[in-house]
């Protein structure tokens, strides 16, 4: 049960960025701008950062959200399960194999990014913002797993559930739909659309 | 020395935000309205939950920089030293305990926030509002220390650095300068103004 009064149709980051919408309207822009701005790195190579980063943190909502969401932009549902499982044997580039790792330090701790770390990435082709973003994306994505976490929101165990936010979140992305989201009708549909 | 190019007189996350300004917006507008906007938590008990979570993160670009603007919001220097020492003995009110006790579990880790710990601020009159924003607040300033350690960046080591940075945020706060920031015009005078 969340620790502070939540409505039950809308489970995880759902249900926190209808709670404040002041707060939430930075966040979902942020997030908008990183994962679904122009960048070097592809839409399903961020989503890849997002997922591996909330399986790092162990929080379930987030991690089964941007695994979908991932699975649907590359078009297959092998990687980002890979990626998760071991980085350096996942068929992605070595570029995001470099930059994977340095997400994966900047979840552990900031200060566990290496120059050497960055040097690797750096000769695998990274540029300088695609380093920046990856840092940043990591550290966006802990933002978002303590918040879902320490309020101890509801992850859904129903696979269709993720479906939906996955569609929902390679579709029209991180942007509030107009109006917010409708009350549910019965109890039959308990599932936010 | 930063993992990728930034300007040496804007140190910190001073330089980041002038690294990308599209992403820089909306995170300075989300501190902005969390630490400056209205709140039942005065703008020092909102700083000090921000110097305590870069404290335990050990970011001292934050840790300073949050430390000084709760000392000048609150007109002494000891209470955010004593929060950073030892919370329960530290000088401030049995709900601000709770409080930062659920600020310091969310840094650990957000499934470490326990009902207990949300209870104990209750009982002490906290609001749903109140530990909602103690819990983002803290996932907040854990995405800036890992931004701000992710990419190295420098912290200054001259305490008149962070007397003029907790001028600035409790003055200004998070908002962008007009303008953004001046170009030093010499070596004499390194720092923001």
């Amino acid at each position: 049960m969340p620790h502070i009064p939540l409505p039950a149709q809308l489970p995880g980051i759902t249900g926190l960025l209808e709670y404040r919408l002041d707060t939430a309207a930075p966040i979902r822009e942020l997030t908008q701008i990183l994962l679904r701005g122009e960048s070097t790195l592809s839409q399903g190579e961020r989503e890849l950062i997002a997922a591996l980063v909330s399986a790092r943190n162990c929080t379930n909502f987030c991690e089964a959200a941007h695994t979908k969401a991932a699975d649907l932009l590359l078009g297959d549902d092998e990687t980002a399960r890979a990626v998760k499982q071991d980085i350096e044997t996942a068929p992605v580039s070595e570029k995001m194999k470099a930059l994977l790792q340095i997400a994966a330090l900047t979840q552990q701790n900031g200060r566990d990014v290496t120059p050497e770390a960055v040097a690797r990435a750096r000769e695998a082709g990274a540029t300088d913002r695609e380093i920046h973003d990856t840092v940043l994306i990591a550290a966006l994505f802990c933002l978002y797993n303590k918040y879902v976490d320490g309020l101890a929101t509801v992850a859904p165990t129903d696979p269709a559930f993720y479906q939906m936010l996955g569609e929902r979140i390679t579709g029209r992305g991180y942007v509030r739909p107009p109006g917010g989201y409708p009350v549910p009708t019965s109890k039959a549909e308990p599932m936010t659309r």
